[in-house]
């Protein structure tokens, strides 16, 4: 097997991006009551069609128009959790794709069990930070890799550099700015929009490579507009609003 | 009887946001988590009293002050059903205005049948898009003006266009601005700020238009600072805080 | 007992700052709906560390990890309800600091009924208005000198002049703009990084003030920058960020 170039990964985000401005794909997203309005704006910004009930009675009707799923643990309320199971059970039996960021599984049990549970769902992308990687994975050894491989799916690690994990596919993000974890849910917003690439994008490695390079791009170009984390947020919402297939090809900083 | 012309419709909304911003309603919100705070934000930025408590044991003691009340079925959770109904009992038998903002009643079916159980509570106001009034409508030929006949109060459909019906008023506004889309739960504190006009204003075709006009214009000043929706949204919230009653009667665009 | 001079507690709140921002402490915040995502981007501007789950199966994980505990009382859900008992129990436990902010504690009897049985938990502070304040107090005379007499703990009392009464030591403190009272969830975040202070300051009379000064006098900053309160609360954040010590030490206004 030929592995693509970079500079082809880069392209491929490039053109996912072009891709997801035509099709608008409507992404719904289970997450936490923090993150629920900076999600939606951060969608909204990059033309997605989002929406966020979280109802056990009401999940089914919204699952149905929905080409994606995002499953946030932040918050996570009982009732939601039983939304959860109904939701990535019809994901799962439409063949459509789920995301799952297991906001502080590595804090809480409760929470990693359930995590754990949700992965007899095949996530299509499992996005986190190390340390929730590393509590959802088989072994501790390359735990992003590992857990890859029992998912069958990607998954993205999330730091100052992102690794993005898909089978034999690595991709390592440069990009970013300290600036997107001084605002809160830019993460929880990053993982809504990696599920809205793998609603266009069959391949996994691309979809977490352009969720990823899309969030770090639009804020390292917030960041040339504000140095301060309120104003900073708001040029974000701005920059995805604006951010260009060709910005992705242009500025991605991207190693194995 | 002689139909008020668009000039005086216009100068009538415009001296409802005078007194608007005299009396400075209560207007107690029980709405969906996404849009809890950009609401609250927009009716402070009017000048309103918004409170926002939405469980069942506590909301005879918020409603108790509040001279009008916005019920948005969105993330409609179960203790938050509950709430509603106990809130639209004490409105009616207080004789103050409600008004329903049925977020979604075309997509979840059990949202639809609530909606439609809550008719009977007699809103004031229906304030929902096209998709979401036809859905509550007793019949689907001209659904605005069929529901505002069951309801004996006002309808407005939201839109490019925004329609009122009050019994024989008709109104449609044309201002706006497509960034208005582009932000999550600017719909929402729409109805909120309609909800606060309806406590002022007893003539609730007004009172719709009113609201309308107040975040179209706004909004329209808003779009002429920002060209994105994260500055759009910061500049909505000052322009609301802004608008003058002069700048409803000079800027209102109004057709039948 | 000789009593501070008014410059040595500007000194002693500006050097809490410091450590602030060296010792980045944990905060958990068991907060509204409305003000969850504002009182988190308050706490990560000022380099503080939020969480804000709040179901009551996870809560003893959040809590062991954090050095001050927020408790807001704003749409008090039965799940939080049962979380703040838990978090409280525990901190009481652990000899660290809570923070009550009993919102509309004046207005719902039921919450007013629950803030008062917390007392029991001895909070290091009570932060609220002054009706609040006066709905907690064992006697209405000077309540907030009442309400710190039987916590044994610091009383904030928010207003266009923040009181703080902490046993023999009192303050008022006359910064602040009425910009910020136009902002949803201003004090409710000032609550939060009154909190961050009780963490890191053995004085709850300096952990008060200096929570009051820095949401007062950034807020002042930020009022030179904007005018309307959409803008405003962008420059808040920033300023948050940017505030340093010495501002605190030279912009304090404080008297007995």
């Amino acid at each position: 097997m030929v592995q693509m170039t970079l500079q082809t990964a880069a392209e491929k985000a490039a053109d996912a991006l072009a891709r997801l401005r035509v099709e608008a794909p409507s992404v719904h997203c289970l997450t936490n009551t923090v993150a629920q309005a900076f999600t939606a704006n951060c969608c909204l910004a990059l033309g997605l069609r989002p929406s966020v009930t979280d109802t056990a009675n009401e999940i089914a009707y919204f699952v149905r128009d929905a080409r994606a799923l995002l499953v946030n643990l932040g918050t996570l309320a009982p009732d939601r959790r039983e939304t959860i199971g109904i939701a990535v059970d019809l994901m799962r039996d439409e063949g459509r794709p789920w995301v799952l960021d297991p906001v502080f599984a590595d804090v809480s049990e409760p929470r990693a069990v359930f995590a754990r549970e949700l992965m007899g769902y095949r996530p299509a992308i499992v996005r986190g930070n190390k340390g929730e990687i590393a509590m959802l994975a088989p072994t501790g050894e390359d735990a992003a890799a590992a857990l890859s491989a029992e998912t069958m799916g990607a998954v993205v690690q999330t730091g100052a550099v992102d690794r993005i994990v898909a089978g034999a596919s690595r991709f390592e993000v440069m990009n970013g700015t300290p600036l997107l974890a001084q605002v809160t849910a830019t993460g929880c917003a990053g993982a809504a929009i990696t599920a809205a690439f793998a609603a266009i994008e069959p391949d996994m490695a691309i979809a977490g490579l352009a969720g990823a390079l899309v969030m770090s791009i639009a804020g390292e170009m917030a960041a040339r507009e504000a140095s301060a984390p309120g104003s900073f947020a708001m040029h974000l919402v701005d920059r995805l609003a604006m951010i260009r297939p060709e910005d992705i090809a242009n500025f991605a900083r991207i190693r194995r």
